[in-house]
C-alpha cells in the first residue's frame, strides 16, 4: 500500500514534463528520509534508536504527500535547490504540527484532511505568495496543457482516484474502522465525480467539459473525507461531503484561482487551493461536526471507545470536547502553514538559489538535457509537438 | 483489489483521448452508485437498509465492467447523456440478469464470462446496431489510432492483463478456489498472448504484427476463463481455452468485424465482439462442459460440495444438471442482452440526446475544451500531432 | 504481487515503442510458461506431476525478469524469432544456475542480485557482443529518446521503483525477514535517487540533469540490495549500498557505456551493464560480506538459524563458510552467463532468423503495421511527431 501510495504522489504532476516528475521524485526520496528521522525523533525516540517499521514508512509517506501538495502551488517557478530547502523545512513543520494534533490534541485525522492537505496547500500558497513573480506572464504560453500532456495527467488522476480509499484507510485502526474508511471514501469520490462533471459542463457557455476540472475536482471528495473517513458518517454523509467538495472545487477553478492571482498575487500553478486547500478545510470542519454529534446510540459503547480511543487517555471525554479539539486542530494546522510559509518563503526569496528568470518558468530546458531539437528558443518540445504544421 | 479493478476498467479505452477516459470515468462513478443500490435491493434488502461492504463494492464494480464493455461498442458515436441513460438501464438489466443466474439458476460465474462479458458485449452490439449511422465514413479518418495513442492503449492492455487473474478470483471462495482461479487465468492469458501474436503475424501478407490484435486478442484468454477459473480445469485445460480464445479473437478482428459492419450494420468501434462477445460465449460453454464432467474423483467429495455449494441448496444435484443450468445461464444472458439492447437502443434513437452528427463522431472537440490550436476544422489534435511537417 | 511484478517488467522498456512493449509482452508470456516447466522439473518433479502454485509463478516471473534484463542489452537489434530462441535458452540456463545456487550452494539471494540481475545483464551483454553490428551508426539517429518517449519511460521507472521493495521481499521468509527486506530496499532506493540526481547534475558541464540517469540509475539501489535485503544490513548499511550503487551506475552511464561500445564492441542499448550488471555484482559482494560477518550478537541464536536455514541442512555451518559460498555463487552466475551468452550468441548469428539490416535497427516498421504516415523513409513516427514544423 505505501509504495503504491508513494507512486501516485509522484505521477501526480506528470503533465508538466521532466521537471514535475523528476523533481517530485527527488523531493519525495529526500523527504521520506528526513521525515523518517523527524517523526522518529518526535514519536519513537528512546535515547539511542528510532523505530523504523512499515507504519513509520507510511507516515513518512503521508508527510511527503504534504510536500507534494505544496510543490503543486510553486511548480515551475522554483529551482531544485529551492525545492529541497522547502522540503527540509516543510517536513520539519509537518512533523511538529502532526505531533501537536495527534499526540497533544488527540485529534482524529486518519486521511490527513488537516495535517496533509490543508497544511500542505496553505503552506505552499503562502510560499507562492511570497515568491510572487509580477512578470510571470512572459512564461504564460508555457503554463498550459496540450492534448497528450492532459492524457498523461489523467493517468495520475485515475491512480490517485483508485488508491484514495486505501490512502484514507491506511493508518486507521484495523477492522471496522478501516473497512468504513474505504467505503466512505469510495462513496464520496463517486459523488464528487458526478458533481464535478455536471458543474464543469454547466459553467461552460457551450456546455463543454474542461479537462482541468475532471483531473482535479473529481479528487476533492477524497480530500474532504480525510478526517472523517473512519468515523460513522454513513454512506449518506459521504455522498454529501463528496457533493459539496465537487461543487466547491470546480467553482474554485473557475472563479477563485483567477481571483487569487489577480488580486491576492498568489500564483497557484496547479490549483492546489481548490483541490487540497478548501476541501481540506471542509474535511476539518466535517470532522469537528461528526465528532461533536458522536454518541453511544450510533457507535455502541465499545465502538465509541474504540473509535476515539477514549479509555486509553481521557477520563472526562465528551463528543463535544472532541469536536472542539478537532476544530482547534484545524486552526493550528492553518496557523502553522501560514507562519511557516512566510518564513520559508522569505528564505527562498534570497537570490542565490538558482531560480529561473520570469521568462523561463515552466521550462524544462533550464534544468534538463532535452533530447534533440537544437532550437535555441528552448520551447518545451511538448508544446511544439502538437503545433499544426503550417506550410 | 476492487479499486485497482475499477482503475483498469477506466484506463481501458484511453487511446480515444479525453472522451474515452472522461466519459468512462463518469459512467463508472455513476454506474457504481446505481449498481450498489440495484444489487442491494435485489440481494440484501431487509426492509430498511441495504448492505454495503467490500464484496458489494466489488460486485458493483463488476457490473460497471459490463457497462464499460458495452461502452466499447458505441464509443465515439454517443453523447454523454446517452451514455448515462444507457448506464442506468444496463445496470438495472445486469442486476436482474445476475440475480437470475446466481440466485435462481445457481450458476457458477466467478469471473463473469456470461454475466459481464457476453452480456455486456451483446447488449452494446445491439445498441450499436439500432444506432447504426450509415454516413459514419465521414468520420472514418478519425477512427484509427496513432503511434502515441497506441502506446497509451498498451498501458491499458498491460494493466488489464496483469490484474485479470485478480479479477477472475476476486469473488471466488477463499482458499483453494481462489488460488486455482489465479493460476488458471494466468496460464490461459499466457497461452493467449502467444497464439495472438503468432496468428497476427501469420495473417499479415508480410508477416508484420498488428497492434490492435496485441492490444485486444491477448486478453481474450482471461475473458474465456471467467466462468471456469475457479473450477478444476487444470493448467492444461486453461492453456487450451486460452489458445482457442486467442485464435478466435484474432480471426474475429481480421474477418468478422468488417463483415459485421458491412453486412449486419453493426459498427463495433473497439471490436468488443471479438474480445468480449465470442470469448464470453466460449467461456460459458466451457463452464457448462466443465461442470458436466465434474466428479468426485477429480474434486474429492468435500471439494465437489464446496466448489458447487451443493449441500447448502440442492439435494438432487448432479454435475449433469449443473452443466445444463450453466448452459441455460448463457442463453438467459444473451436473451437479456439482445432484448435489453433493442429497448435501450430505441430509447437512445430519440433525437434530443445531444448526439453528434455523423461527420463529428470520434471527435473530442464536440464535448471538450481542447487546449490551444484554434483550428476551426476541429481535427483531434492527437491526430495532427504526428502528421509529418510538410513544407 | 506477482502480476504487478510481471506488469512492470513489461512496461519497463516502453519508450522504444511498439517493439519494446510488444516483444517484451511476447517473451514474457512465452518465458513464464517455459520457466514454470523448467523450474518445476528441477525442483518439484515427483515423477508425474510438477507443482504449480503461487510461489512457482513468482519464481517463473523472476526468471522472466532476467530475460527482460538481457532483452535490454540487445533491444532493437534482434528479430522476434531471435528473441524467442534467446528466451528459450536463457530460461533453461537461468533455471540450472538458480538450482546450483539455491539448492547446491545454499546461497541466499531473495531479490536476485546474482541470479536475476548479474546473470541476466552479463548474458545479454555477451550476446550483444557476439552480435556486434559495426555499421549500427546508420540507425543511430533512431537510437535516442524524444520528449514524450522519456515520459513513457518514466512511468516504467516509477512503477519499478515503487514495486521494488515488494519484488525484493516476495520470496523472503514471511514475518521479520520480509519486513526487513521491504524497509532495507526502501532506504537503499531513496539514497540512490539522491545520489544519482546529485551526480547527474555534477557531471554535466552546466549542471543540468540527464533523464537517462534519472530513469535508470535511481533503480540501481534496488538491484544492489537484492541479495542482502532480508539480512541484517540495517538501514545504515542499506543507505550505503544505495549510495554506492547510485554513484557507480551514474558514472557507468557517463563513462563506461561509450567505452564498452567503442573499445569492447558491446552495444548495450539500454545500459543494462550500469543498471543491472555492476549493481548486481555489488549486491553479490555485499551479500558475501554481510553473510561473513553474521553473528549471534546481531541476529540472536534463533534469528541466525532462521535467516540462513542452518539447522535444516548444515551441521558445520559458519558465517565464514556462508560468505564463501555466496562469493562462489556470484562467480558461478557470471561464468554461466558468459559461457551461455557465447553459445546463444553464436546460434543467433546464423543468418536466417529474420534480422533487420543495420540501417533498420530500432525501427518499428520492420515488424509492425504502423498507423497512417505513408512516408517511405520509415522514420519512427514517434520521432517525427515532435520535430518542430519548419516552414
Amino acid at each position: 500500500m505505501i509504495f503504491v501510495g508513494f507512486g501516485f504522489l509522484m505521477t501526480f504532476l506528470q503533465r508538466y514534463g521532466y521537471s514535475s516528475v523528476g523533481f517530485n521524485f527527488l523531493l519525495a526520496a529526500f523527504g521520506i528520509q528526513w521525515a523518517l528521522l523527524m517523526q522518529g525523533w518526535l514519536q519513537s525516540f528512546d535515547g539511542r534508536y528510532i523505530l523504523v517499521d512499515l507504519e513509520n514508512l507510511i507516515n513518512a509517506d503521508f508527510c511527503v504527500g504534504s510536500v507534494c501538495v505544496a510543490f503543486g502551488a510553486v511548480l515551475g517557478k522554483v529551482s531544485p535547490v529551492q525545492l529541497l530547502i522547502m522540503t527540509l523545512f516543510q517536513v520539519t513543520l509537518f512533523s511538529i504540527n502532526e505531533y501537536i494534533l495527534l499526540n497533544l490534541l488527540e485529534v482524529k485525522d486518519s486521511g490527513g484532511s488537516m495535517t496533509i492537505h490543508a497544511f500542505g496547500a496553505y503552506f505552499g500558497l503562502t510560499v507562492a505568495w511570497i515568491l510572487y513573480r509580477p512578470n510571470l506572464h512572459h512564461s504564460k504560453e508555457r503554463q498550459s496543457s496540450t492534448y497528450h500532456s492532459d492524457l498523461f495527467a489523467m493517468i495520475g488522476t485515475l491512480f490517485l482516484w483508485m488508491y484514495w480509499p486505501s490512502f484514507n484507510s491506511a493508518i486507521s485502526n484495523h477492522g471496522d474502522a478501516q473497512h468504513r474508511a474505504v467505503i466512505n471514501t469510495y462513496c464520496s469520490l463517486a459523488a464528487c465525480v458526478l458533481t464535478s462533471v455536471a458543474l464543469s459542463s454547466a459553467l461552460h457557455r457551450k456546455g463543454k467539459l474542461d479537462m482541468v476540472h475532471i483531473q482535479n475536482a473529481t479528487l476533492a471528495g477524497g480530500v474532504g473525507l480525510g478526517t472523517v473517513a473512519e468515523l460513522m458518517v454513513l454512506p449518506f454523509g459521504s455522498l454529501i461531503i463528496g457533493f459539496v467538495c465537487g461543487i466547491v472545487s470546480t467553482l474554485g477553478f473557475v472563479y477563485l484561482t483567477p481571483f487569487l492571482e489577480s488580486r491576492l498575487h498568489i500564483q497557484d500553478t496547479c490549483g492546489v487551493h481548490n483541490l487540497h486547500g478548501i476541501p481540506g478545510i471542509i474535511g476539518g470542519i466535517a470532522g469537528a461536526v461528526t465528532a461533536s454529534i458522536a454518541n453511544i446510540d450510533l457507535y455502541g459503547e465499545e465502538g465509541l471507545a474504540y473509535a476515539f480511543g477514549i479509555e486509553r487517555s481521557k477520563l472526562n471525554w465528551s463528543p463535544n470536547t472532541q469536536g472542539r479539539f478537532q476544530a482547534a486542530g484545524l486552526f493550528v494546522s492553518l496557523a502553522m502553514a501560514l507562519a511557516g510559509g512566510v518564513i520559508v518563503g522569505v528564505i527562498l526569496r534570497l537570490p542565490f538559489w538558482g531560480q529561473a528568470p520570469d521568462e523561463n518558468c515552466f521550462e524544462d530546458a533550464v534544468y534538463w538535457e532535452i533530447p534533440k531539437e537544437p532550437k535555441s528558443t528552448a520551447l518545451r518540445s511538448e508544446d511544439s509537438s502538437i503545433k499544426p504544421p503550417e506550410p
